[in-house]
């Protein structure tokens, strides 16, 4: 193994990591962290944030020299990591994500009774959870699938990124102090590290493990979708995978805005750290037209001007080379404008292409290309657009850029757009995920792997959750979320009505 | 096909179904459909309620022919199934299974300002249900999957059980009647008949449908779960399987309370609908000493005078027998009593035995033989019984009997049921799920594929639905459920605390 940071079982570091003590310790730790109350668990979520920021110094150090990103992109992931934790806590301490409801019982309804019913969502045990390469702190080590799993009173065992390990050591003792500082089990949290895709492989056949947790590729996530379907309990993988993240430039907006300010915008969020975002504007569709042709030409000249950055690591940047010159090589693509590489070995150009709408079914012109690769597609009419819009796979947004003009055809795109994103923008770029109560990062398929959650915003933890309802259970046995005098004061539905 | 019934595709009947054209035509009014207002939607489901009443000595007389169930039972399960769908229908007009979550702009936040975010709940898409053989009203044609489909905005294409084709077809007309005077595209609701597995695979694998709903067997489930991965767009699936529904009698139970009333009540729960409910209590676990024999003997009793009943098909009833035979036939098995065959051909013995603790591994003593057959387990103390309990597969149900001194060591109990049950009842049996807010019918691998919803209750429209987030979107276009100006009145998170 090369590499240079150290895995971190149940709070004692290992050279060499094993997956099967992580998960032991991780199904030991469960029944008492499980048992936490909001208040608890809340302090030791603030507490991991706090750990994090006391070693931030270290931590912004190995993940800029380890990511290549620019100091302040990782200044502000490292508060974005810590104000999700904290979000988390704010979240977990006033329980609501408990989703009490209680049905009392009718002893006398004819023609039977009606027992007591009283429903909590309880954690679905212990946790993998993959750190992406992206992301060094806000999607790793203590990113959003752990801090969500962690609040909804799961384990986690972390597979730390082969490309940042010693950001993901560096997390990895900050959660483990807090661990230790709560006098919670050990094996609350584990980091292991390693090459390949064996490790990653094993931890999702454990059958310790729960439920995943991954941020990648779209084979990276169909690979452990594939093992964790195929185990003797199959569990629920939520894999945050591919997407291109259409755009749609209405008439108006051109007509109305400034059309260079408009395409550099555009050349800035698709370039944005290298064009490595999940929410990388990767597709746009352009109205036909002198308007369309200057924004056209004006984002030509930005790509032209754009710096090639350092990719997030070798592999990263010949899998880019490889599809920019995949989309250059399919028939009827032109391409608009090549930047220039940058300095050092994997900073590679980026590139702007147009491809007719005709190409996008049946090539692999609509196929991700992570990092700054963008498409143009004209359209003359919203007639045009819609099949076209329909034909795309999932996505994790839409964005439509529109003047008061275009209210109709908005009105139109909606619903389509809809169908096809877990978020969907005006007048903006999809780059930047506000980390907050009603974001959602996710989308069908291959957006993600299941389309029914989020992993950025505070409904990311009812991933981790399952029902339970206790009947006629005697009221001192109850839990303390649905006893009567409601001791830790939670919002509950009482015959299907909030109180 | 010797099926006497027909398939109802979009409002038109058929003699020969076409999984196609009910998935076009749900396709078709999904986007009609799911734009339906919580009045609208509530009123048609209402509607489909008053429609199966309007006919409900047809579809009793059909399905206690086609089942053998008997009237009061089948009577009970129209009740229970129009309930549902009322219950649903309220729900839908409160508007609470939106979610709605508003986090308004924060146009002066420091380093960045916020944008405008508003999360809704919106529907997959046409769902596929599988009516099951158990219970052709509540679990069928218009039970508690297509219910709740209909409630989450999702047309529904139904694959009717061919044990009950009379009463599938009887309820499918109903809620094509109900359709069509709502004035709702005819592709809300399809109903397809046909024997053998493939039509259902057929309907699993049409890109259409966006997900699916199941009740019935480990190997039925398992097949379309598999199916619905290896699709190129993988959908989710809720397969409702098997469950032998543990149940623990506590030493208190039997010496405060009166054993053989006990006794006759664990034969009642294991014998009703000749066993055939996914909640039967296949396996109880039993104190040694003289209040444990003295339970056994009279359930034995109470199995040696139950008659067999008719079972739903003479499959099931074949399935019964080679169930029991593999039990009896297990080194260590010992039988205690067995019932008499009923009248008629498919009317199997009830069976009572009792196996080592031992045997919970590494046999299939524990595989769920669907009908009236129950295993003993009998235990000396709580720690014999826990390592028992935990080697136990995922569960609908768990049960405790037990009297306030055995309370300590029902506490011990509880955390380890919780682990493995959807539902944990006091000193009751679990056959009987009412349809209410609080109750889960759900449970770990393999009691269903997710554990993370259930089939019964208000919950199960969550199942069939998506977030999405809404980011600077025009106010004059943003969908009603979160404007401003809140048109139907929904109770929203605003920055993550409830109005």
């Amino acid at each position: 193994m090369t590499l240079t940071a150290h895995s971190i079982i149940a709070g004692t570091e290992a050279e060499s990591p094993s997956v099967e003590a992580g998960t032991t310790a991780a199904a030991e730790a469960f029944p008492v962290y499980r048992a936490t109350t909001p208040e608890q668990r809340g302090a030791f979520l603030d507490s991991v944030a706090s750990e994090i920021e006391s070693d931030t110094d270290a931590i912004v150090e190995a993940a800029v020299s380890e990511s290549g990103l620019p100091e302040a992109r990782i200044s502000g992931e490292v508060g974005r990591t810590t104000g999700q934790l904290r979000l988390f806590a704010e979240v977990v301490r006033r329980g609501d994500h408990l989703g009490v409801r209680l049905d009392p019982a009718l002893p006398n309804r004819e023609p039977l009774p009606r027992p007591d019913l009283r429903q909590r969502m309880v954690p679905l045990g212990p946790v993998a959870v993959f750190g992406a390469s992206n992301f060094p702190l806000a999607f790793s080590t203590a990113g959003g699938d752990t801090a969500s799993a962690l609040a909804a009173g799961c384990p986690v065992v972390v597979k730390g990124h082969p490309a940042h390990p010693r950001t993901g050591e560096l997390v990895a003792r900050a959660v483990t102090r807090a661990v230790a500082a709560h006098h919670l089990p050990a094996g609350v949290f584990s980091f292991v590290l390693g090459e390949g895709t064996e490790l990653g492989q094993e931890l999702v056949r454990d059958p310790r493990i729960k439920a995943v947790g991954f941020t990648g590729s779209r084979g990276g996530g169909l690979a452990l979708v594939a093992t964790a379907a195929a185990r003797p309990e199959p569990i629920p993988v939520f894999a945050e995978m591919s997407s291109i993240n259409p755009v749609v430039v209405l008439p108006g907006a051109l007509a109305d805005g400034d059309v260079r300010a408009l395409a550099e915008a555009y050349v800035g969020s698709l370039t944005l750290g290298a064009g490595q975002f999940c929410t990388n504007p990767g597709l746009l569709f352009l109205p036909t037209g002198a308007d369309g042709d200057a924004f056209l030409a004006a984002a030509g000249e930005a790509i032209a001007n754009a710096p090639g950055q350092r990719m997030l690591t070798p592999g990263i940047a010949d899998a880019y080379s490889a599809g920019t010159a995949r989309v250059e090589g399919t028939q009827g693509v032109r391409v608009i404008a090549t930047g220039q590489a940058g300095d050092g070995e994997h900073a590679p150009a980026p590139m702007l292409s147009e491809a007719p709408a005709g190409l996008l079914t049946g090539t692999d012109v609509t196929d991700e290309v992570f990092g700054a690769s963008g498409v143009v597609v004209r359209f003359e009419d919203v007639e045009m657009l819609l099949p076209n819009l329909e034909r795309l796979e999932g996505q994790l947004t839409a964005t439509i850029h529109f003047a008061p003009d275009d209210a109709e055809a908005a009105r139109r795109l909606l619903p389509v757009l809809e169908e096809k994103a877990g978020r969907i923008l005006f007048n903006g770029w999809p780059t930047g995920v506000e980390v907050s109560h009603a974001m959602v990062h996710g989308g069908p398929f291959p957006a993600t792997s299941d389309s029914r959650s989020t992993s950025v915003g505070s409904l990311a933890i009812e991933r981790w959750q399952r029902p339970i309802c206790y009947q006629d259970v005697p009221a001192d046995l109850l839990p303390e979320a649905v006893r009567d005098d409601n001791p830790w004061g939670l919002r509950r539905r009482v015959d299907g009505e909030l109180e």
